[in-house]
């Protein structure tokens, strides 16, 4: 038989963090503390669940329009005009979809042409680069700098911009460093976007979790949100991961053609779990709050964990994740996350598995309680005195 | 500013459904019967509901595996076995998708490289020819005739094969013919599939939906299951079409890169739905018969309907469709919608929606009450009559 795959599929690489959880699930040891998982460990808030339950019980089963359900658009709209201070129109420029995920695979394949370079900021979420060359995109990774806190700066977008971009991934607040972007620094960029006339998809997924001000979006730089596709959802906000509802905003004929895949390739997002979004848009705000509320505490922690460790991270103000250096130990961050899991039991996902500027990076994950990330931090202070004791400092 | 927008993108044709109903939504007219959505007019069985129910009761709202929850995937090995007779692995060979639709889209993705060429029979669902392009497919269009009662034969796909031949789409039981496959059918296009070494993709999405024996999947037909993607899900079989969940069975290797892309491009399905299905596998057998018993009275009454009126239509096996011929009173299958909709106020989608083979046919959904039938067909007859009054008839 021949072979049934198709060539660019296959050279995909499957996801790093996916590869080390493998490790992880194999080691089936109940003593093991994970820090890796980027996901919420909240429950979503009862009032949310109870719409969808509600949902249920009047037997509202079928099928949505394809966009997604009116008046969900028009609370995603009335949340974004009450948060970012922009206007959309739900009619046209908003589309329901299943989680944030979707509208980033959707929206390449809306914008690109074979050929189109796309620009991939990295360390950044592991499916921009392979959705991106599912579409048929040549991926152009910029390295984020530490010395920079991991922000994307003019210069570093300019130097990666060429007479085939097409479209800047803007993935901020970030996983896995948790850099924030704030309105200097997105005018800045702005300005080069503009200039080189590119289009920006932001996936602003983390945008709820910035504990530094309120959150900024680049459709709030003037110019900007003609040329922007925004991307959230509610998986991190009101953690509702396993519900799948994401949505994407932006230019009219940019939402047609994303809508006309959807419809195609989707048909619909979640019925159930758009009519409990919507009570989340307009009963969550609160939820939000108490849980960055809770994240923050447990970042302040980390910080404070590392200093006193003496371990070099840059403080983070955006997601649920710090990113601390692990370069002084000599090690590919595959062999400092492997030799902590086997020797102290605590899993952290390697820095390259989100790009190779990742290397020499540990994302760790505060989506977890504050009782395990206080027994993770005493095992990781272990370790790492072991590890300079071994080097003989 | 430039185009924003894809080139293949921009090409795709919007759904010829969606046309229909934009006009059927205008009208606003309460007085209208639409016999135009294909989708169930039951309520989602109350113990599936149940079972979704609690699993948000329980928390149950994180992401499940990036294939789906191994105890669905069970469920699914252990009804194909049970249906089919065909065997399956849930670590390997099956992955749950967002309905029936996510699973066409990244198949096809799977699978094909650019210029490969894709074999489309229409009639046959509006997003197969769309996602081929979107995929880089050439489409290849087999134009089935009434006179097989629209089934696929193996000359007409020994006609359709060339060299650049990849993947067949196998879209039986139909929508929107109601056409069926059986063995003998299947038997002999599989002779050529397997002489040719192209791929198939089967949409069973309706099998639970057949009025003559038992549905007979072409994986039944030795040779075949090593080179077939089967596709099913829940929306058709047991009323969840809201829920977006369906699933993919077929080797490994190409269940593996579908994985890779649904984890990038969609992360996992909904999680409440995936336990919902648990429950339906488990115990829905009966649903499906009553369905199946409701939908075969009125699949009777409406053939008979058509025969008093002395309208041609073959009788069709399968789904919840019918497709008269409308070729005696010489429109084109949009004005005899059209008519029929401004003068009787009966919606049914006109067959060119499902490809040019579909022209000079109109496709009527039973998956409406009976009483709304009879009133339907009432008002089907005084159109005919009328219209053949005005030809001197």
């Amino acid at each position: 038989m021949r072979n049934p795959l198709a060539d660019k599929v296959v050279e995909i690489k499957p996801s790093g963090i996916r590869k080390f959880f493998d490790i992880v699930n194999d080691m089936k040891d109940s003593n093991v503390i994970s820090l890796g998982v980027g996901e919420p460990d909240f429950d979503t808030p009862w009032h949310i669940r109870d719409e969808g339950i509600y949902s249920l019980e009047k037997g509202k089963t079928f099928y949505t329009s394809n966009a997604g359900l009116m008046e969900l658009r028009q609370e995603i709209c009335n949340y974004l005009k009450r948060r970012q201070g922009v206007d959309y129109d739900p009619r046209t420029e908003v589309l329901v979809t299943v989680g944030g995920s979707e509208a980033i695979d959707i929206g390449l394949r809306a914008m690109v042409n074979p050929g189109d370079e796309v620009i991939i900021p990295q360390p950044s979420y592991v499916s921009y680069e392979p959705c991106a060359i599912l579409a048929d995109a040549a991926p152009v990774i910029i390295r984020l700098k530490a010395e920079n806190e991991f922000r994307l700066t003019a210069g570093e977008l300019e130097e990666a911009i060429t007479d085939k971009t097409k479209v800047l991934i803007l993935p901020f607040p970030n996983n896995p460093t948790g850099a924030i972007m704030e309105r200097r620094d997105l005018e800045e960029i702005a300005e080069v976007i503009i200039r080189h006339d590119i289009f920006v998809i932001s996936d602003e997924i983390y945008s709820e979790l910035t504990y530094k001000g309120r959150h900024v979006s680049i459709t709030e730089i003037p110019g900007m949100q003609e040329r922007t596709i925004l991307i959230n959802g509610f998986s991190k906000s009101y953690a509702m991961t396993g519900w799948r509802l994401g949505y994407a905003c932006g230019p009219r004929e940019i939402i047609g053609q994303m809508t006309k895949i959807h419809q195609f390739a989707i048909m619909c997002a979640p019925t159930m779990s758009q009519y409990a979004a919507v009570d989340a848009l307009k009963n969550g705000d609160e939820d939000i709050d108490k849980m960055r509320v809770a994240y923050n505490q447990r970042r302040r922690f980390l910080m404070n964990a590392f200093k006193e460790m003496g371990l070099e991270c840059f403080e983070p103000y955006g997601a649920f994740y710090v990113f601390p250096s692990i370069k002084e130990f000599g090690m590919t961050s595959d062999e400092f996350a492997a030799r902590f899991l086997n020797e102290e039991k605590v899993a952290a996902v390697p820095g390259n598995a989100f790009g190779d500027s990742g290397e020499g990076y540990l994302r760790i994950s505060y989506a977890y309680s504050l009782e395990k990330l206080k027994l993770a931090m005493k095992r990781m202070g272990d370790f790492i005195e072991r590890l300079r004791k071994e080097q003989g400092r």
